[in-house]
């Protein structure tokens, strides 16, 4: 590992008021309740593209932090990840706003069929021109599940089966139905598309049968970049084998370390490079002109941290009522089924160290399960430069306290330090997907990724009879 | 009916390079080979606002056309609404891109889960500031719903039965979750919803089961605008019930005026105003500077008419494989079980003329199953207006031959001559809903609207305990 890689910096937000720093709405500053105007979105995106952020990454949950207090009350009162819009539509606005920037959109996939999620980010990746990417997620809130007529979600394993069947089904469509040379549109001749060059996919699976043709022609990326963030062991396999980056929130070195060693191992296993796998660690940068100036803005957000607001969000992550709990009550480790290890990462953050049930809180409700690293760009550069020597990740999903203002202080104060250091990503070319961007190659997926290595049966999926 | 109504405009258009005149895309002229390119819709709306239409009205059929040979060849060759992308990716961009023209965008609800829906068009709502229409399809090829993973579509009946559960479920959603004051964004007192004016929605029906809130807080217009085009009995009176707008398609004013005359008389047998149901019929207007310049186009036109192409659509809509038959064969009377009477209107627009296939494919091979009008401003605006007067139609949807060539002709030679005789709409302030726009009166549903009655019973969906 090269002590001159570069800090690389997706934007972490949701279409929602409130998304890491339950409580911080309230803050005179905040912008966040602009977020149902496209206005919000477009400053935000263009400041980040100033900044040469690799994405803003759009998170999303499709359901209700309704497990504190057995109640969606204590979410909604604090904005806890609620009212929530779909994040899919921001991103032909933001797409249109910039022209370097990474679009990074969660979509859980037990929720939609693949035939037609597969449309929509085909459209996506071509109205961006390539630089759409997609946060793979199996769904964790039973919330959701129930709105979709379901008595609960699927089992954690079983979510993760299907999970690889539907990749399965998606590569198909992007990456097999359309041959690169199928769209002819030959005017003299009367051809748009060869149909000799396009494939039903005959796909016939345990959980989808999807037998025809994929809608869209090829997009520039086909597969959008792919993100994965699964942490249970399932999940890290699941990830090694599919994801192209991918995410981490504790709040030390230690537990971050772990787990870039973990999944690189596992990248190993799957007999790829490791290091064509980018890791971005979660963090709450607070960077100002001074370390004082700084410090100053964080003591005030201190002030917003709201202790329910956050037990609604630690409940939801965990499945736990931690209304059942006293606030000065410790917490042990939980083996959550959920694989969202939102406690144990905290707890072996430190291993000597016990959280009580008040702290954890107060820890979470300002930027998430992640660092709060706060100083000058110099300050904040050394820290940086830290986590990456001693983690091994390559950069940062950066929380914020308030959305424009944090963005704002890591643009003005931290990038141009960065860049001095020679720690910051080259000014990229316009023009490049997201894949060429992040991986230096592309823009098609790395011919050892298993979304090229699916195939389409030809004594089942024939060429379609021409039409002539 | 006064003689002084307005004429109304859509443009009717799809996110595929060929939609109602198969063929036309290889015009050296057209333009629609840049549907993937977010300039193209930039620009054709753009157009289409500075020249008064209501809408930008979005086709999608989520399969294709492989009815005619038994093959999808044929489409895919001549570009028969195929590929296709996703209309919804299109409304954020268009929006942003202009201040009053309406987006309305057909979706099929067999094949999306009503709760994620909702949200899908709560967020277009919020972003396009309450500009957003929905065409409510059941879904009419059985391409698509083998895809999802069905056998064939439902049954035409039981479709609308489950349409009608479908709408209640949304409009439960849109209309009763969220009460009006809900939404506070206290800062002071740390509220930025009251849990007690957010309401679970408690629907358990035969198809859907959706106990929760709906997800997104209340858009400009709550529930989006309204169309449907039914058209079978079963059709007309789901549309009477629901449409706030509906759409025909037929080549003579008798058909057209019987259908007028039908959905009124529906729309008042629910014991509501016929008048406030806007009807759009299907036109292909080539207006020019003189009538010999469009008549020249026209000429023009019909030489990249493509009869297979033709066919290919004709079999999709029908169901009946035209490749069985000969060109000169007599295409006689076909009750198609789809309500898709494309055969019947052709021959009910002359009771005495018999098409032979041939003639029916040429006929639609040039803007579909609507009547075309050529001319010098003058000359189209007198056949309009006669249109408007003999049949009781409120405005047109425009197919088009070259997407931006004829949207540019009617904008610069129709339109100036309709608003020179007061038959055009009045400049629209900035900021209206497309509800207030085009009724007069909203932003929400009228209050005899279905939409409005839904109610989510108190004994079963009582206000959500509060969090304090």
């Amino acid at each position: 590992m090269s002590m001159a890689r570069p800090i690389r910096f997706n934007a972490f937000q949701m279409n929602s008021p409130g998304h890491q720093s339950p409580g911080l709405w309230t803050h005179p500053r905040s912008d966040s309740e602009r977020y149902a105007t496209p206005e919000y979105w477009i400053e935000l995106a263009q400041l980040l593209e100033a900044g040469g952020f690799d994405a803003i990454f759009l998170a999303d949950v499709l359901g209700v932090y309704d497990v504190y207090r057995k109640s969606v009350g204590p979410a909604l009162r604090h904005a806890v990840q609620a009212p929530l819009n779909d994040p899919l539509a921001l991103v032909p606005l933001i797409a249109q706003a910039t022209t370097r920037l990474g679009i990074g959109v969660t979509a859980a996939l037990t929720y939609e069929h693949p035939y037609t999620f597969a449309r929509r980010m085909s459209t996506l990746d071509h109205l961006s021109r390539g630089r759409v990417g997609w946060n793979i997620v199996t769904g964790y809130l039973d919330s959701a599940a129930r709105n979709l007529g379901l008595e609960r979600q699927l089992g954690h394993d079983e979510r993760y089966d299907l999970a690889d069947e539907y990749l399965e089904v998606v590569y198909k469509l992007w990456e097999k139905s359309w041959e690169d040379d199928a769209v002819r549109r030959d005017r003299a001749n009367g051809v748009y598309t060869d149909p000799e060059r396009v494939h039903p996919i005959e796909h016939v699976g345990r959980y989808y049968t999807v037998p025809g043709i994929h809608l869209s022609e090829p997009s520039p990326q086909r597969t959008p970049f792919l993100y994965q963030a699964g942490a249970s062991p399932r999940g890290m396999r699941f990830a090694a084998r599919h994801a192209e980056a991918t995410f981490v929130s504790a709040p030390g070195k230690a537990a971050v370390r772990r787990y870039v060693d973990t999944i690189r191992a596992a990248r190993r296993a799957e007999g790829r490079d490791p290091e064509q796998l980018l890791v971005y660690s979660q963090a709450l940068v607070i960077a100002g002109a001074t370390d004082a100036e700084a410090q100053a803005r964080l003591a005030e957000y201190k002030r917003h941290i709201d202790v329910e607001a956050a037990l609604a969000l630690l409940s939801g992550w965990t499945g736990v009522d931690f209304a059942r709990h006293h606030l000065d009550d410790t917490i042990e480790y939980i083996d959550t089924d959920a694989g969202r290890s939102a406690l144990a990462s905290l707890s072996t953050a430190d291993p000597e160290r016990r959280w009580t049930v008040r702290e954890a809180a107060e820890f979470i409700g300002l930027g998430g399960r992640g660092p709060i690293i706060v100083g000058s760009g110099a300050a904040v550069a050394d820290q940086l430069e830290a986590w990456l020597d001693e983690t091994g990740v390559d950069g940062f999903n950066l929380a914020y306290a308030l959305p424009l203002e944090d963005m704002r202080g890591v643009v003005e104060h931290l990038v141009p330090e960065l860049r001095r250091r020679g720690r910051y990503a080259a000014e990229d070319l316009d023009g490049a997907t997201l894949r060429e961007r992040l991986l230096g190659a592309g823009p098609r997926l790395a011919p050892d990724h298993p979304g090229r290595q699916v195939s389409i049966e030809p004594a089942t999926a024939p060429a379609l009879p021409s039409a002539a």
